[in-house]
């Protein structure tokens, strides 16, 4: 164990991680030295759960959650890094909270905020308001830490708004870094992020953009695929090509299941509503349009249907390198004759992958983990160590 | 640090405080050297908390929580009072227990405090049920307790009842100790608690009452003011008249806004559904009379709707001493044009005086660790002695 | 205290037990000497705890939670066992998430349990699911485990499913050990497990499958006492016969509560629905048939109605050994008088037991602690000697 750390502090000493006391809301916003730091840090603490040895970090103090739409696993994974460090998780109910009575989110924001170290954020139902919704709360808390009413600041992590989705796209980062050995070996790898057909409609965008945001950076030769009318945000998929110029990397945009499977190293099918029609679906939500929302709900499934045939079979693995891509997947997927009639992918491919990706989500709790350490601690290498010679074991 | 804690420890230690293993329900149900402890180790606590030092008490233990009303910042504040301690924090959710299949309060009572240190309950809806349910639970582990079953006898502290809520009465005792000194020099100071508008009804009366029944303890002219026929629970007014006589304080009731802030050093402006509304509400509640409800509640917006200019604006703050009162609020207030559009005070009041209730509200956490430590610990300054003494930080 | 815990480790030490990293699901799989074993670790945590001593375990990990009916003294039972080993409890709340859309058990087994030490299982609604969902559940993270997914294998504690109870059990086991004096003394004592009437229908067989499946290992003689047609499920009357000739003592199965009582030393009166009932009431929920329901229970409380004299009364009592048996409920027990007008125990009855009840459920907690160490630590003794020497205080 120590050898394997030993080496991960070294690299993370020679990081110069700017984020401390900041919130963590959209992976481009953070320069690559601190996502290097995350997965250093994640790689460190995945070990030494291993080996039983507690990295706990702190003696008191709160983890926030706050979850506006259903979770299991990031959930799970919220409250296990907040666990692991220390920390307890408070899950602000806002049905049972007076926030329905005119509450406003800076007050609220500041009032649950005055012991706690991280609040964690899930906002991904309204397209243009969860990540604003977290910035607002971001800069309620900070004015209230200014002034002197908070004696320390508490870090937002993005645990999925309608943009982006941080903690699983690092997380999948970590999966391929473990599996092509290490982030430079990403470079020139084809990865095909392309939309699946679901019997379901109205899943959030936030996974496919949060993948091309980040994988854009490492070199990587992005492939994005989806049915014409499925389109993401607009400015992620600039912000896609952009990145992807920069780190002499390729991005393309294509029509074509198989065409994006082509000779690629990594595949990641998964179903998402449109853009626009999210868009619809935000202002029929707003005003709880009930009607609006099934006349929405009944035309998009028809639209679905027509690309029954974007699921990932075994004829479509044979197209990539070697036959033999990598297949990702956030969970749960979609999976024919499991789960539904038709969906995201075979059950013969799934099953094969199935252990795969329960790897992949395997690194979620420790990348939580990971960043709220980077956030909380100033001195990150210097701390971990400490709790690398400590030694304590997590049982008696 | 140290100076500031060492001068409280040695006030704590000529106090002799008579809380220990004793429920806290009512404020005037306890000494004023017992008020007195609570303030200066909540002070305490703030200031650890401040330095990052931790005041963790126990190494292991339950507070539970009860709450039959919403409640964010009550509930995040024993939350985090809670984790602050090294207790950890179990709600029990009336609805996914067996209490609603005929358990009787006493049965509970005892099944759920086996491994408790403290109950905190907010049961505030029922006017004459509140306060009676929570030494209902406290004889109950009482006999558990004497008959050894329970090895030891959880406290409770009353999150806000039917008659009280000393807890947030307490954290506005310290923030009026920090604006003004010390707790001497609140002798003399006016202050006007008083009904305000708001466009809605059934408000608890435990906050007016509260604060009567503990301002009036310290020399204060109080000045309980709201329009005819808002009427606190009698007996309440009684105890305040009572307690200001003995403390050579000043007490009055007027129907005036404007007569309650003449001068007024403080001014809590807050609304409240009257004392014979909540009677009748009470009765239609526990006959589920949904019916009955609503016409109750049309008849009472109708009248409140009466005394909207019951509002606080910068016009009545003109009147207080110098025009610069302290602006009191339990909060979440009815904020003119920004949660409502007329209510308990204007936009520009309130947001000069904001910030000024979110510091009035950081004290909260505080008072209920403060009042957890003292009704837990038999000899709490030598305790706390021992906590500065440890010097342990809340971070590694 | 020293000397009492010295004995029960000594004990321990000569036990070979197998529960280390083993699921606990029905206490017919487990040996005797791992029956004994939680009881004497019980005994030395209950013992520990009066003193004030810590027996935590753990410094960070979770134990999970997934209560798939309503429960109060065993929610708090296992969330006290959670904290007093140092774990922290995390409730899967399956409205929360996603578990609606088609996830799989094996899925949602993995993605909760990354850093879980224990899962407690409640699922007692479905005869022939609860204990099988128990099961696939281990199985599912038994291969993660395997595959290296999962760095430790969480191990399942059955928290009451259709076929059995087993904490119930063993906190009733511990009460008759404490009661008798030893395991030992049990032998020869008549047991009276009968049904008793009920105005509600529906509940489950466990509790009663859990009495004779455990008690009839003992050499007790076992009267078990239902009006024709109120079965259990046969093959667990079958184990409990066979276990009983096994361990030299008597089992019978009668339709007369006076002859169950008759001599006997215990009585456990308790309604249950017919073991056929519960079979037609799965098909119908699992169609979410309401009608079919609605009908179902008009028709059983209807047959119900016919035994109201299955009442445990003081003339009932009377034939009971030297008219002093010591009387048993899970609770809460339907009180004639109290918490309905005609029920499984007469208002006199329970009151003169009542408190022993009370006592009855308190080694639920640290029945439930004493399994969870026993599954988590390999070398038992060894730990709770260190623990011993530790001498942590609970507090400061």
């Amino acid at each position: 164990m120590s050898k394997f750390i030993h080496e991960k502090i070294e690299l993370l000493q020679q990081l110069r991680t700017a984020l401390y006391n900041r919130d963590f809301l959209l992976t481009w916003e953070q320069a690559d030295e601190d996502l290097n730091a995350v997965t250093l840090v994640a790689e460190s603490f995945k070990e030494l759960h291993k080996a039983g040895i507690s990295f706990r970090t702190f003696e008191t103090g709160l983890a926030i959650s706050i979850f506006r739409d259903n979770s299991t696993r990031t959930r799970f994974s919220f409250a296990s890094a907040a666990n692991a460090l220390g920390l307890t998780l408070s899950d602000l109910d806002e049905e049972k909270s007076q926030i329905a009575h005119g509450e406003t989110v800076r007050e609220t924001a500041t009032m649950i905020s005055f012991l706690a170290e991280i609040v964690g954020i899930r906002d991904d139902m309204f397209l243009g308001e969860g990540n604003k919704y977290m910035r607002e709360f971001g800069a309620a808390i900070q004015e209230s830490y200014e002034q002197g009413i908070l004696h320390q600041r508490p870090n937002i992590v993005n645990l999925q708004c309608d943009i982006d989705h941080p903690t699983q796209a690092l997380a999948d980062l970590m999966q391929l870094k473990n599996t092509f050995g290490s982030l430079e070996n990403l470079r020139g790898k084809k990865i095909a992020m392309t939309w699946a057909y679901s019997p379901s409609y109205g899943k959030p965008l936030s996974v496919p953009q949060g993948i091309i945001g980040l994988m854009s950076r490492f070199g990587m030769d992005v492939s994005l695929a989806y049915p014409e009318g499925y389109g993401l945000i607009p400015e992620v998929i600039e912000l896609a090509k952009r990145q992807s110029v920069q780190h002499n990397g390729k991005f393309e945009v294509v029509n074509s299941m198989d065409e994006a499977f082509e000779n690629a190293d990594i595949v990641y099918p998964k179903s998402w509503a449109p853009y626009h029609v999210m868009q619809r679906r935000t202002v029929l939500l707003n005003n709880s349009d009930k009607a609006g929302l099934k006349e929405l709900e009944k035309e998009c499934l028809a639209n679905n249907a027509k690309f029954k045939n974007w699921e990932c079979d075994e004829q479509k693995m044979k197209l990539t390198k070697n036959g033999e891509a990598l297949y990702m997947h956030c969970l749960p997927a979609d999976i024919s004759d499991v789960s539904c009639t038709e969906g995201e992918v075979s059950r013969k491919v799934f099953e094969k992958y199935r252990l795969g990706t329960y790897t992949e989500a395997s690194y979620k709790p420790f990348v939580i983990a990971a960043m709220m350490f980077l956030m909380r601690m100033q001195h990150p290498a210097e701390k971990l160590q400490a709790i690398v010679n400590r030694n304590q074991k997590r049982s008696v």
